[in-house]
């Protein structure tokens, strides 16, 4: 199913690579952007290279050969997916824009999608080959706890350079050059429109590739290793691959589903997921019908899948009420914007929450009961999570289309297209990108929420069953790691939203200077665009240590400090608050766009108007959120917790308290 | 003891009230003050007057008279705290602006310390008198958690009904009077003005009175509570009293260390604090110095308190560089200002927490150790709050000082008074005002999580033992329970924001209105205060209802449906997002007000700059967290975890799961 997989992605790229790359001029936008985007990405890898070569040295001594060899497979093939992503993305952007010059609305979205496909195809593939040519070769899931690792890490680290790149620049060059200059987005005079693009690229394609691939290994993985664990037969651990297996189909299927009509663009992304997963449940019926309990467990999977589009949907799009709240305040100013945007993203976090609570307790009273004990329950909210991930492949499909709609009205405005181009066709297209960002982004972190509870079931199964009675939640080790655990996702959040700040600022002042140099704000001189992209480069990295160090370093040192006892409550601390935290940050970061859009469409004044400098501010606040700080918490209570359970046999001999 | 703070603060209102009222103009003023918010008051009252005596009556039936009766006494001791806070506040406003005139800062510096220090010791005494009185007349602090219950309820709607109304009629007037219209704070012109002022007093003095009595009466509640259940011996009841009797000398000759001398006006209270505090350190340990880990406890609380006031002054005042950086980078527009201020609120949460999670773990090494049952370790925490919070008269009156500064600078611009008074005196105290808010606030909290976590034993000790041992983190009760607990202090914070927008906006509809009529802009028509003052109140009530159903609901309907141990869960995840979301915002505020301040003392272009601009919009926004949803959530987990105990033995008898 794996090598199927990736096969269907190849043929959608030979399909992809045939449609028309366009005029000149934008393939030499694509040539620059792609150049940005190979320099950060090579400055990023150096760094990789070394951190993963010691990590992997580590935990060849600390735990064996075999987590080891997982380990670097697992960051290779997150950093794999990332970068197909960005590959696919480069090459469809620009022929999304000479599909939208040419052909308009349809042959657009149909060569946007087409990339988005390529990318759903391959990240799901290279997550089953991966997972399946290692459980071949070790038959046992304890020793694959390293790929999880080593594909959160990567993909944290790549979440996390990104997403400062990709909006320090974006944040910058808007409040130059569209701000303070007049000149438009993605303008060829803004000497940080090249930086701004790339950031598209390896913040939005790369991050996105290697948080959802990461988010499908570690699911999948969870699930076999509580199989081994919990129920100790294989036919158990091979569950999870069926299911995904069979969601391969399901989904291949479903994509002939996505066919726009109409006026709602994404409605034709709705009948496909819906039709994907109406075909998924009906080959788990064949597949696990037999456990009643289970196959319950997959339904209500596939229930909190819909759930969480159609809640973020409902905060994110401007058809309804909230994000139409937020640009109704903006005529009083930016300030009522971004205090009813934050309480917009404040009250998003209720329904997943509840949403995720409440599968949770369906499936443990649907298999076993509510009993204290880790047993059949967790391995049933760990096939809930499988089969939630299992779709994947069309989430990330209908998620890539964003981007790539974006960058192709960048390439439009930058080659000079006329201007219908940009407002008849890929405007449109962007908007639904929003809402699907969001929604992307709320499914993944409550399957993350899933997963992190099973993992942490995982966790609690290496634990030696004296101490598994002395979680208590008022033991003193316990309370304290909570506590710690619940604050460490605000530090991170703060980080990045921190780096955010700093790069942005730095391209602002760069900006500033250049358009100080005659010629350049008038478009005679050409600017400096590789002085922008250096800064954001150069920020991205520096600020990624770190919050890279939280990650992987603090549960090893509250593990050997406060030991199992305290190191449980911290990774269910850091669960508790980073799951409310990232919803509300891309939740929110969505609303206060699709604000900004609605204001555009012409309500309140309009463009230009005093609503619309407000919603341009609410809506860049949003940019730090939503692409940056938000999406990044993913993977990084995945690796908290995956860095937990591969040093959980030492952390048990070794602990101060 | 409680005499004696009482009549220490009648001394002091006798003091003030021979202070000079000032010129018929400010009385006149004043008057229209005190007319709006005895308005509000009352309306608000009627409300509070049927909720109480509904609950009144249903614990009467469901728990018994005792508590019942203890519930009125603590609704109306801390509905008291609020009232005397606002007669003391708006009688020390006007003396304060008078004395600005004619003394200059000495002056008007004692005289709004004078009023803060009635606030503290009355609160203090009628705290301890309340206490006191109810354990004489019942022996047994059982029958007391209703006092601890009706003094956080009622300060929970005084704080949101007060933060409400404030922020709205603050963000309102200014959002058109300053921005818009060009004219000063606090003008006569401005129809929102009185309303402003009038929420000064009923947010900002009436919610932090009862506030504060209310975190004093749940710790020292809290600890006799546990001195019951876990020492079973009335002389380990009677501690927390003895600690609190001793700081009541301990303040009074700590209070006359408060001198301003040199230029930094928060030197003088932090002499004032450190004399108070080392007093209370020796009296104490003639009281229990024989029992070295409580001593200790009481060492550790008094530390915690000293480190909650050293870190949130680093966050909020602008001789650091927290601030100084949100200030530097409003230079590129209210976008960057808002992200780094999210930035440095998110990071200002970690040191407190880390510092409440060391003192917890201190606390316990050094009583009984680290085991899992509940026995001295948690007695030990409730004393050491009992310590941090028995200086609260200390604290109160330094935390007051700073609405009556800024309220004397609003009667002074309202009269007319030359604008040196405002420049030179009222607003160089009323900047440290912003410093003292937000560490008193950081306090509150910081103190409120170690006394809820000592509540939250004497839940569990009412459970039986059978349940006690399956309270285990991996429990799926307890799990989902922690799920849901964690994202209720997301939601209630989102309906105070909204709360304060709703306000907000209606308020610069209607000022927008009323400079319409001809001659109101122009200062010759008197503008109709009494409009704005309406839709303040009405919307500060409307909103009021919703949070506080959350607050004293939700757990009731967590404990029948999920039981004792999904309530467990419930609160401790309340406990573990709603402490840092709190000092988040109310830090975060406090930076962002700064920010402007410190652009106005002249940099980045100073007064009316660009930079200016966006540190207002950063301001606005902070406004509505540090001053309504911030601070309210101290009372919110109050309520949750005193309801909880209240009603523990009716859940453990009745629960669905």
């Amino acid at each position: 199913m794996g090598a199927l997989s990736v096969a269907i992605s190849v043929f959608f790229v030979l399909r992809l690579v045939r449609v028309d790359a366009g005029s000149g001029k934008m393939k030499e936008i694509a040539t620059y952007i792609k150049e940005g985007s190979d320099a950060f990405l090579k400055e990023e890898a150096k760094i990789m290279v070394v951190a993963t070569a010691f990590l992997a040295a580590l935990i060849f001594f600390a735990v064996g050969w075999q987590n080891a060899v997982s380990f670097l497979a697992g960051s290779l093939s997150s950093a794999l997916a990332g970068y197909v992503g960005l590959e696919v993305s480069l090459r469809a952007n620009v022929r999304t824009a000479t599909m939208a010059l040419k052909g308009g609305i349809k042959p657009a979205f149909s060569t946007a999608y087409q990339g988005g496909k390529v990318m759903g195809f391959f990240v799901v593939g290279i997550g089953l080959l991966g997972i399946g040519a290692l459980y071949a070769a070790f038959q046992d899931p304890l020793d694959m706890v390293g790929y999880m690792f080593g594909a959160s890490l990567m993909s944290l680290l790549l979440r996390v350079g990104g997403g400062i790149y990709t909006k320090g620049a974006d944040i910058g060059s808007d409040l130059v050059g569209k701000v303070e200059a007049g000149i438009p987005e993605d303008d060829p005079r803004n000497p940080g429109v090249i930086a701004d693009n790339v950031g598209d690229n390896v913040g939005d394609c790369v991050g996105m590739g290697a948080d959802l691939f990461e988010t499908y290994a570690v699911t999948l993985i969870t699930a076999m290793l509580l199989g081994y664990l919990v129920k100790g037969g294989t036919a158990f651990e091979a569950i999870p691959l069926y299911v995904a297996g069979g969601s391969v189909i399901a989904m291949l299927v479903g994509s002939f589903f996505v066919v726009p009509s109409g006026s709602r663009v994404m409605n034709a992304f709705y009948k496909g997921l819906t039709a994907s997963a109406l075909l998924a449940l009906v080959i788990d019926y064949f597949l696990v019908g037999h456990f009643a309990g289970l196959y319950f467990a997959i339904l209500i999977g596939t229930l909190v899948l819909m759930a969480m589009y159609a809640f973020a949907e409902y905060f994110t799009s401007y058809e309804f009420r909230p994000v139409r709240r937020v640009a109704e305040r903006s005529q009083t100013g930016a300030a009522l914007n971004i205090i009813t945007g934050m309480a917009n993203g404040l009250k998003s976090t209720v329904f997943p929450v509840i949403a995720v609570a409440t599968a949770v307790l369906a499936v443990f009273i649907l298999n076993g009961g509510l009993t204290s004990s880790i047993g059949n329950g967790v391995y049933a909210i760990a096939i809930s999570a499988v089969a939630m991930m299992s779709l994947v492949g069309m989430v990330i499909s209908i998620d890539t289309f964003g981007p790539i709609t974006d960058n192709a009205g960048g390439i439009a405005e930058m080659a000079g297209l006329p201007s219908s181009v940009r407002e008849n066709v890929t405007d449109v297209l962007d908007s639904v990108g929003n809402t699907t960002k969001a929604t992307t982004k709320a499914y993944a972190i409550a399957s993350a929420a899933l997963a992190s509870l099973s993992l942490f079931a995982g966790f609690e199964l290496e634990l030696p069953k004296s101490m598994l009675s002395q979680l208590l939640v008022y033991n003193p080790l316990v309370l304290v790691g909570m506590f710690i655990g619940g604050v460490v996702p605000f530090a991170f959040t703060a980080l990045l939203m921190d780096g955010v700040g700093v790069a942005a600022f730095g391209i602002v002042n760069e900006i500033r200077r250049q358009f100080k140099i005659k010629g350049i704000a008038e478009g005679e001189v050409k600017p400096d665009y590789a002085a922008c992209v250096d800064i954001t480069t150069r920020v991205a990295l520096r600020e990624l240590a770190l919050p890279a160090l939280i990650a992987a370093g603090t549960p090893v040192v509250v593990g050997f400090v406060l030991g199992p006892l305290g190191l449980s409550g911290y990774m269910f601390g850091a669960i508790v608050t980073g799951f409310p935290l990232a919803i509300w940050m891309t939740t929110g970061g969505g609303a206060w766009d699709n604000a900004k859009k609605y204001v555009e469409s012409g309500v309140y004044g309009g463009k230009n108007s005093e609503a619309h400098k407000a919603a341009v501010i609410g809506d860049t606040v949003g940019d730090a959120t939503k692409d940056t700080a938000g999406p990044a918490v993913n993977p990084f209570i995945k690796v908290m917790v995956t860095v937990s359970v591969l040093f959980a046999p030492i952390i048990v001999l070794v602990h101060l308290l």
